[in-house]
């Protein structure tokens, strides 16, 4: 079925329910980043593989809202799909909204389907469209359309155990209900697959990057109920989830159990992380206390385990980061080296590593000016040569059974204009002041990111993108509820909590820069002012000094920049052979 | 009538109406920060006479929640009051909400004068009271026992034309009724006397420092209502108000025109600037619109006209802290002087400058130790003499026809401690970063604060209160909505913005040392990647380099200094006679 037929079938069900416009939003019903095949509804009915768009179909429009990073690659996946670009300004931002109450009549009804909606977006689209008399509707246009429709992932899950995660599933349990007890919260209903996977110290392989598993959770004071495909886990598994307080059910019961929550009791519900389909099951009488997931906070601050094996992952990382650097440098101008085959070589190291699993997401291998386009990730047809001249942006990451790493490095490949030596230095500033900072507890991650913005802002230069973003242990490398951005999230910045600093500089036409660090919060002192926070770089490769201007930086930053690459190497070397240890000793020498 | 008989006179109302508490908050019907005599309804009960606080009073206990700014001065104040002092944790926080829900059954009813709340509390306050099944009923149990009750201020007021204010009446009102058309909103109440003064360009003495006029106004598309004692006008005055389109009308005929509100329209007021009582009058079909005020958005971005206006008021205060500066530094060892003969020698020179109205504010005027105090204003009985060491902290402003002006300086008297010394350069060094700071279209508040503590944070230092307020035009030295503080306030810097910049350090026992200027926010470029602002310093006074320790300070941050310095000599020299100068050359030399 072509993409105009599928529209056109779509549109015949909204004319049969007197249905005005249609709404195709990209998610699952644990409102997730990475979607199961099954879940891919925006690429089966209009071809757009990108990861953030909303469809919406009309009677005589059909369009993709998406955002500034795919309105190229949009443009070209559209064409003759019947759907049109809308680009939007603000990116999240449902724009489309106000476009649907601009157009619609008092009385009309808006269909979509509310498993694909969060808590969150459905009150809003609720709210937005009572106000002008349009009401919305569950509907799945979908499903009596897509012929061979994907299974949803049936791939085992695995336990990990609580030597490994530092804390067992019952003590997770009990700090949850704590939380709960605080909120005066009967029921908590956890979708949301990272928390899931934390929660229960599980795993597995059901989207990409993420190693999670489709599940549920229903927890209340005496009884935790995870929903999950029965044949996931083996029968001792399952034993050992008892064991820790937690009963398997069939993934599917999750529906009913929330019909069956008692009259006037209340839940507890994070409604960016649920979907509205799942919140309307909870019966009328039950008050539904919306806040962030308990879990979410709990498992932002790493214990000591979490934090020693990531440290053992950044190491491993670090090696396999090091020898492609070699590589790259010893083959560059020798053998045709392009964005696809540098990514494959670096992973070909990164899996010579024990315990590594896989990426942990799709890495942006970005020569020159492919590197000032944001999220660019290459393709057959886009892929470039790198040559020995100018930048090379390399932002990639892997998941290891020790934790997740995420790292960027922009590589000076040969010949580079004064401008990219200024925006490198630049850049390389910002990062060190955002990984050096001290700050006194409560500080928040929009007062790090102006820190670490500061040095280009002087220069005025900015980037469009957030500083940081919080990171799992062996989880999604995009993880909640920290972020260093310039928006007012009040959320403190607490010791053990693993974030990025990645400050930027994008040329457009000309190069990209970007270098990034994981860090961990660690407590520095304490004194009659308060208790200061500084930063632990986790993150262990080493930073090219070959372009960097030195009298841009100051001697503390120059300090910092010495003595990171001193360590990489004092952590590093002792994986490497004698060639690669001589070569490291050369590229973190001090400047 | 003592504290304690009248205590047992609002318990005696309480009794007889069966309320179990009574809440007596700081404030009066338009949310005032100074209250006329008519409100001062704490000092009255309590005999405290700090400018925050609330009073509980149940029938086995009354107390005063305030916080650590008023600790030692409740404690005094409140002696053989029947009063005890509850010391809060978090300024502003109505924290003993908490200890009501606390201790009282349900179906308790608390009274209160719901005239003294914002929509905001009140809101609050019934939402939680209402989570216990607790009530709030407004009751008046003040003026039974308020012999003597001062009465409303009958002082006259007056306008300012529109050549002073830069932006006529009509055309003000037209910008709200633009926003209010957005917010599709039919009504507005005003009730915050800012917003009064900038909207009808009227100005008046009913309150302590801030030049405002007991007034609301009712507007909607055709009509603006003005509610004022109407003998606080002349009649020609009012003829100029009719003509830019508002109506006079009795004060008190607020009350009836907002229950005479049309059914089923909308109305839009800010829940932080209008009292309970009156949100309460409002018809129940009518839709309450809660926004902040469009005024006080509009009032934070000054025109042309008022920016030149409050330069030339800088101006004749530099001129002013010039001669008060050269006096101190001349008698000092000489005669005796204290904080408040100080603060009364600043305040004559001042009072020689022409359009010179009064204080913008009660004068911090802090020796030694006392600077360390929070909000210290010195009275007959702390007064300290100021010796020829040590610090002087000393923060005052003006309300000059021409504009307001708050500034701090603090001055080495003699010999100081290397601790002094330190703390004293790197307020500096906060104070500078934030004055010359470079940055984007959109940046808010709690980015230019983190940027200013930094230099503070490095050292592990930290300050508790806010970089920097909002300052208005002949008008009040606080003022929305922009802020520097650490907090999460989503409020855009805009060009045109007055805001102060205002570091400090404080070691209790020891010194305070707070060094302030005001700035206005400019547009300096626009290039690929923003618009790009930063701050013009309109304060103009010298700032003494004695104690700075050069090698604590960049580069630039020198030239700063300098520079400001510099520019504090060609703007005020040609006020002063040729001695003076010769002062004032010496105060502004480079380092």
């Amino acid at each position: 079925m072509t993409y105009e037929e599928k529209l056109s079938q779509i549109r015949a069900q909204m004319k049969a329910d007197n249905v005005e416009a249609y709404i195709i939003p990209s998610a699952d019903p644990h409102i997730s980043e990475y979607l199961p095949k099954y879940y891919q509804c925006i690429p089966f009915a209009s071809g757009f593989s990108g990861s953030a768009g909303t469809l919406v179909i009309t009677h005589d429009f059909a369009g993709l809202w998406t955002d500034f990073r795919y309105f190229e690659q949009a443009a070209e996946q559209l064409q003759n799909s019947g759907f049109e670009l809308v680009k939007q300004k603000v990116q999240h931002a449902p724009e489309y909204i106000q476009w649907l109450t601009d157009r619609l009549d008092k009385g009309a009804i808006v269909g979509t389907d509310e498993k694909l909606l969060s808590v969150l977006l459905g009150d809003l689209l609720t709210g937005q469209f009572s106000l002008k008399g349009i009401s919305l509707q569950h509907k799945d246009y979908l499903s009596p359309i897509w012929e061979n429709r994907p299974e949803l992932p049936s791939d085992n899950a695995f336990l990990i155990s609580e030597e490994h995660a530092g804390q067992s599933v019952s003590s997770k349990l009990a700090a949850v209900r704590n939380a709960l007890s605080m909120h005066q919260a009967d029921y908590h209903l956890v979708s949301s697959l990272d928390d899931m996977a934390w929660l229960f110290n599980i795993r597995g392989k059901d989207v990409s990057f993420n190693p999670v598993v489709l599940s549920f959770a229903l927890i209340n004071h005496d009884h935790a109920k995870l929903f999950i495909q029965p044949d996931k886990l083996s029968e001792e598994e399952k034993v050992t989830l008892l064991k820790s307080g937690a009963e398997v059910l069939p993934y599917e019961d999750i529906e009913r159990a929330l019909q069956l929550i008692p009259e006037n009791s209340s839940i507890f519900i994070d409604p960016k992380r649920n979907c509205y389909a799942y919140a309307k099951l909870i019966p009328a009488s039950v008050r539904i206390i919306k806040e962030t997931n308990p879990s979410t906070n709990l498992k932002a601050v790493k214990n000591g385990v979490e934090l020693s094996n990531t440290r053992e992952a950044m190491r491993k990382d670090g090696v396999a980061i090091t020898r492609f650097l070699k590589w790259l440098e010893e083959n560059i101008g020798k053998e045709k080296i392009t964005e696809l085959s540098a990514a494959a070589q670096l992973r070909k190291y990164r899996a010579e590593q024990e315990g590594f699993i896989g990426d942990s997401f799709n890495t942006i291998s970005a020569y020159r000016a492919h590197g000032a386009l944001p999220h660019y990730a290459p393709s057959e047809e886009s892929d470039a040569e790198i040559k020995a001249e100018s930048l090379f942006l390399l932002d990639s990451g892997g998941q290891y059974f020790y934790g997740t790493t995420d790292i960027t490095r922009t590589i000076p490949m040969g010949e580079t204009t004064e401008q990219e030596r200024a925006d490198y230095t630049l850049v390389l500033k910002g990062m060190i002041e955002g990984c050096k900072v001290k700050f006194p507890k409560g500080t928040c991650g929009y007062q790090i990111d102006a820190i670490t913005r500061k040095p280009l802002w002087d220069y005025a230069i900015n980037y469009g993108h957030g500083t940081g973003h919080g990171v799992g242990y062996f989880l999604n490398v995009h993880e909640g509820p920290q972020v260093f951005n310039p928006t007012n999230n009040p959320v403190a910045i607490e010791p053990g909590m693993i974030t990025s600093v990645e400050p930027g500089v994008y040329r457009p036409g000309k190069h990209g820069i970007r270098i990034e660090n994981l860090v961990t919060t660690v407590t520095l002192e304490e004194n009659e002012f308060n208790e200061w926070y500084g930063f632990e770089t986790l993150t262990i490769a080493p930073i090219s000094t070959s372009i960097v201007i030195r009298e841009l930086l100051e001697k503390a930053q120059i300090d910092w920049l010495n003595n990171y690459n001193a360590t990489v190497f004092d952590i590093v070397s002792p994986a490497l052979d004698a060639e690669e240890r001589q070569w490291l000793k050369e590229a973190t020498k001090a400047i």
